[in-house]
C-alpha cells in the first residue's frame, strides 16, 4: 500500500466535535504523531503513537513524511482544525523544503470545529457577521504585523478572535493587545472562553474597559465584538451573546 | 418536556463532515426548520419538516420560537456552521425584539465544519497564520463596510475568505471586491473553492490579476492569499497551497 499522510482536526475535545472523516482516518493510521495531550485523544488502535513535545511541529511533519515515504499511513493529529494554527502549514513548509518525492505523496487534510466556532456557538451567535482570526504568538511572527493586523481589525470593525493569547513564556501580550484594541475602538463586549467543551470549561463575559489580562491563559479563546455585538440579558442565566445580520453606521 | 431551539451547523455538506452532536440533536427534534436544501439533508425521522425559501431568516426563526414556546424539540438546520453567515444570529436577533418569555427558552447552538475549513483542507493549508472571513453580500449590510473590510484586510496583510461571492441578484460585486484588492495589495494567490465535498465540486488555482469573475458562483468559496500564500507545483497534480507559518517582511 501506498503511504499517506492525513493530517487530523479532533475540534476543541469532546466526543461529539470529532467528525466521521477524523474517525475513518484514524481507523486507517498506522502511525499516530502529535503534541503529546492530541494523540492521548485518540481511542485505542493498534496505530503506534509518537507524541511530541509543543513546538516542535517542523521536525514532527518531517518525522510524518519519512514514514509515509515508506509506506505507513501516518495521522498527524491537531486540536480544533488543523489548518488553523495547527500542523497542516508545518506538514507543506516541510514538503515545500524537502525530498523532491514527498511531492508525490498522498497528503489528506481532515478539517475539524476550530475553537472559535465551538466558543461562538456556546455563547450565542457573536460571529453574525464579518470576522477576523488572529494567533497572538511571536513565536514565527514579529510582533509589529500583529499589531498591524489589531489595528487593521478595528479599522475594518470585525468581530475578532484571538488564539493563543497567552503563554507562560507571553504573559504580557495579551495586555498590549488589549490596550491596542482600547485605544482605537473605545468600547467593546469582550468574551474570554476557556476549554470550551472540556470539564474546566469557564466562560467570562466582560468588555474592552473592564476584561483582566490576567484572566487570559493559554486554554482562552478570546473574543471581541465589533461595534454592533450585543448582549441580552437573561434572568438568573448567562446572557446571550450576537451580532446582528444587519450593520448600521 | 421543556421546549427547546437546537440551531445546528451540517456542514459543507457529505455526511463525514456532519458532528455526532449534530445527528444526536436531529435524532431528539419534533420539528425540523431551514432552508429547503438544508432541510433535505436531515436524515428520515419522525420529525414534521418545515422548508423554506431563502431569505426569509427571521420568519424562520421566529416560527421556531413559537414552536419551542409551545413545547417542541426544533432542529433549525444550517449548512457550515450556524454561527457564520447563517441561522443562529437570525434567532438571537428574534429573541432581542420578540415575547419576553423566549429569553427563559433553552436554546443550543451546535457548530459546524464551515466552507472555509473544508476548502482550506481540500487544497492545503492557506490559512497558515491569521484570516478574516467576510460575506460579500449587501442584503443586510451597506456595500461602504464591505469595501472598508476588504481594505482593512489587505492592510492586515490577512488572507481572506469571502463568502456569498456572487448570486443572480449580485453578479457584479465579485468584479468590484476583486479590482478594489488587486489595487491595494498587488498580486496574490487566488483559490475558487467552489462546492467543496459535493459532487459537483470544482477547484480553480489563479490569482488577482489572472482570475475571471464570471467563474464564480453562489456556490464558490474565494480564497485570497496573503503576501505569503504560497503554491507548491507538482508534477500531473494539482499543486498545495499554504501560507507559511513564519511571516517575513
Amino acid at each position: 500500500m501506498t503511504g499517506r499522510v492525513m493530517i487530523i482536526g479532533l475540534g476543541p475535545g469532546p466526543a461529539k466535535w470529532v467528525t466521521p472523516e477524523a474517525n475513518t482516518l484514524l481507523a486507517e493510521a498506522t502511525d499516530i504523531i502529535g503534541y503529546g495531550p492530541y494523540v492521548a485523544r485518540v481511542p485505542p488502535s493498534k496505530a503506534v503513537r509518537h507524541a511530541s513535545d509543543n513546538r516542535v511541529e517542523i521536525d514532527r511533519a518531517r518525522h510524518a513524511l519519512e514514514l509515509a515515504a515508506d509506506g505507513a499511513q501516518v495521522a498527524v493529529v491537531s486540536g480544533g482544525d488543523p489548518g488553523v494554527f495547527a500542523m497542516a502549514a508545518a506538514v507543506f513548509e516541510a514538503v515545500e523544503v524537502g525530498e523532491e518525492s514527498w511531492r508525490e505523496l498522498d497528503i489528506v487534510v481532515a478539517p475539524g470545529v476550530t475553537a472559535v466556532l465551538a466558543a461562538s456557538a456556546r455563547i450565542g451567535a457573536p460571529l453574525g457577521h464579518d470576522f477576523c482570526v488572529i494567533s497572538l504568538s511571536d513565536n514565527l511572527k514579529p510582533w509589529s504585523i500583529i499589531e498591524k493586523r489589531l489595528v487593521a481589525a478595528v479599522e475594518g470593525d470585525f468581530v475578532l478572535a484571538l488564539y493563543n493569547p497567552a503563554s507562560k513564556a507571553r504573559p504580557d501580550q495579551i495586555a498590549r493587545a488589549f490596550e491596542i484594541l482600547r485605544r482605537k475602538a473605545g468600547e467593546r463586549v469582550v468574551i474570554l472562553a476557556k476549554a470550551v467543551g472540556r470539564p474546566d470549561e469557564e466562560i467570562v463575559y466582560t468588555s474592552l474597559k473592564a476584561v483582566e489580562p490576567a484572566d487570559v491563559d493559554m486554554r482562552t479563546l478570546v473574543l471581541i465584538g465589533s461595534s454592533q455585538t450585543r448582549m441580552i440579558a437573561r434572568e438568573d442565566k448567562e446572557p446571550w451573546v450576537y451580532s446582528p445580520r444587519r450593520w448600521e453606521a
